[in-house]
């Protein structure tokens, strides 16, 4: 079993890295070799296994040919530019986000070898107005081109898979929350900031109202979701296959309660709330809450509360509460 | 007023450059210039105003800049491989529908002229199962190549016009019935074809059985949703720029009570059963019945039954009933 990660030197990909390394199998069969894929070198696993490390544009010619020559069983594509850089520079997330999973796609085409390919979309593909829950048979109509790019990745992938190029799953990720690493310009950047900062003992900055509500799923669950995407019967899924992650919907006064239970006041009391009209006026387009209802069936698990996602955050980091 | 018809040498680019040579303004404006583009050259239409007939291929490096370089007020993009040629001919498909579109988004993008621009998607952006009854907010999940780069042209259209390259309008035609000409091997073409054949006196083949649930609009409403398309304020439809258009929603057995009330017995005689599963197993997964209530909301108006879609035939292909 060859493994084929592209955006491996990303947060989500050097944790699925780190995950399947440690599992040492995908699908019932031993992983015999990593191939991983960024525009930075990712970092080397600990790992019984083959490794090498590529560090390329994937949207340049021939650089999808290198890589799917290889003949990988499994391809997770991650890789791409992220929201807040694709609406800041068109050119870039066009060539990344579209032209570099287009040229990823025609290679495997190409090739011939049919792999399993799981693809990161989003629930940027969404866009208000919203019904209170967003049902999985709802209308995508992004407004960002990071939205707009993930959704032609996932039109594409569905067209693949259906004239049996590869074997393609697409998941729409929640916001991942807790997000670890230092605080970015992020409009959604305060959700995790909220929590991860007050337990460093650091002040956080709340941008945006307590009662905001949106749906969040910890980089643990983002992780399992990815491994599942691999390992699920194809004929299962059926010709529509972009499903939408489940995820916890909470408002951010609830976020803020549960790093009360689990951490104290004194940590909460790091929170300062100072609105951001900028912030404000992006997070209300954004969606709330999902039915996910698909992906349920199909066996895609999130935590069931905000608790269990700062659990995981503590235990993953391995943050030592002082209080 | 300068516009721009790409596809102008098809059916509909025809019927609509007839008419808007016929109206002479468009958008209160007079026309002054039409450039009439395919990949074969258009007819040139009876007009005062100065008519360019350009025939060359969209998706080539540098045509659609030349076509821009004009600076037409209003672009109708027409152009396309049908669903057929796009399934049988993926890369042609891809490169027709999906390149030849980009090739003129970026066009006119990089021109900084803002024009309105008018898409032409289709029904087959859907796919099935489906309600009863498709709303407006059902998402679009082809079956197709053909459905998935009209989908994919829509998710640009959008995003183009959300950032302010131009000001773009997607409508999502209907079966276009009844088709003049001659009878062709597209699996939708029997709708037309139990129409147009026995009205000429010649025999139909009916392959699916008269149970089937289709909706229908004339080639004079798919002109008229095109004109209505250019007109529109954009303000009034926000940031949602692809609009599933209205239809007739009827039964063939029904077209074929239609056709007897029209053209009599003697007509409808001429239609025989031939049942074909290979036809029967693609229109099975067609979509049946749109809500389409943005679009009547917004003012694009179909035929409201079958008999008056029949009398737009008779009348714009000047058909002399004998009976």
């Amino acid at each position: 079993m060859r493994i084929l990660v592209t955006g491996a030197a990303g947060m989500i990909g050097r944790k699925l890295v780190e995950r399947l390394a440690r599992l040492g199998s995908l699908r019932g069969q031993t992983i015999d070799a990593f191939d991983l894929h960024d525009i930075v070198p990712a970092e080397v696993p600990e790992t019984e296994a083959a490794v090498d490390i590529l560090a390329s544009d994937l949207a340049r010619a021939g650089v999808a040919e290198e890589l799917v020559a290889a003949k990988p069983d499994v391809i997770f594509h991650l890789a791409g530019v992220v929201s807040g850089e694709a609406e800041a520079n068109f050119e870039l997330g066009y060539r990344v986000n579209l032209d570099g999973t287009r040229a990823l796609f025609d290679a495997i085409r190409a090739s011939g070898q049919g792999p399993r390919v799981v693809f990161t979309s989003s629930i940027a593909v969404f866009g208000a107005p919203f019904p209170d829950v967003i049902p999985d048979e709802f209308h995508p109509t992004p407004l960002s081109s990071y939205g707009t790019q993930k959704l032609i990745g996932e039109a594409l992938l569905a067209d693949y898979t259906r004239r049996g190029f590869f074997d393609g799953i697409g998941i729409r990720l929640p916001t991942i929350c807790v997000r670890p690493g230092k605080p970015n310009k992020a409009a959604s950047g305060f959700f995790s900031g909220i929590i991860r900062e007050p337990l460093a003992g650091k002040e956080a900055v709340l941008p945006v109202p307590r009662s905001v509500l949106h749906t969040h799923a910890s980089p643990r669950s983002a992780v399992n979701f990815l491994i599942h995407a691999a390992e699920i019967d194809g004929e299962r899924v059926g010709p529509r296959r972009n499903l939408t992650m489940p995820g916890v919907s909470v408002t951010v006064g609830e976020q803020i309660e549960a790093l009360g239970r689990i951490a104290g006041s004194k940590v909460t009391r790091l929170i300062r709330e100072e609105p951001d009209e900028t912030i404000w006026s992006i997070v209300k387009n954004w969606p709330t809450r999902f039915e996910a209802r698909r992906a349920r069936e199909l066996g895609f698990e999130a935590e069931q509360s905000f608790d269990e996602i700062i659990q995981a955050h503590i235990e993953d980091e391995r943050i030592e509460l002082s209080n």
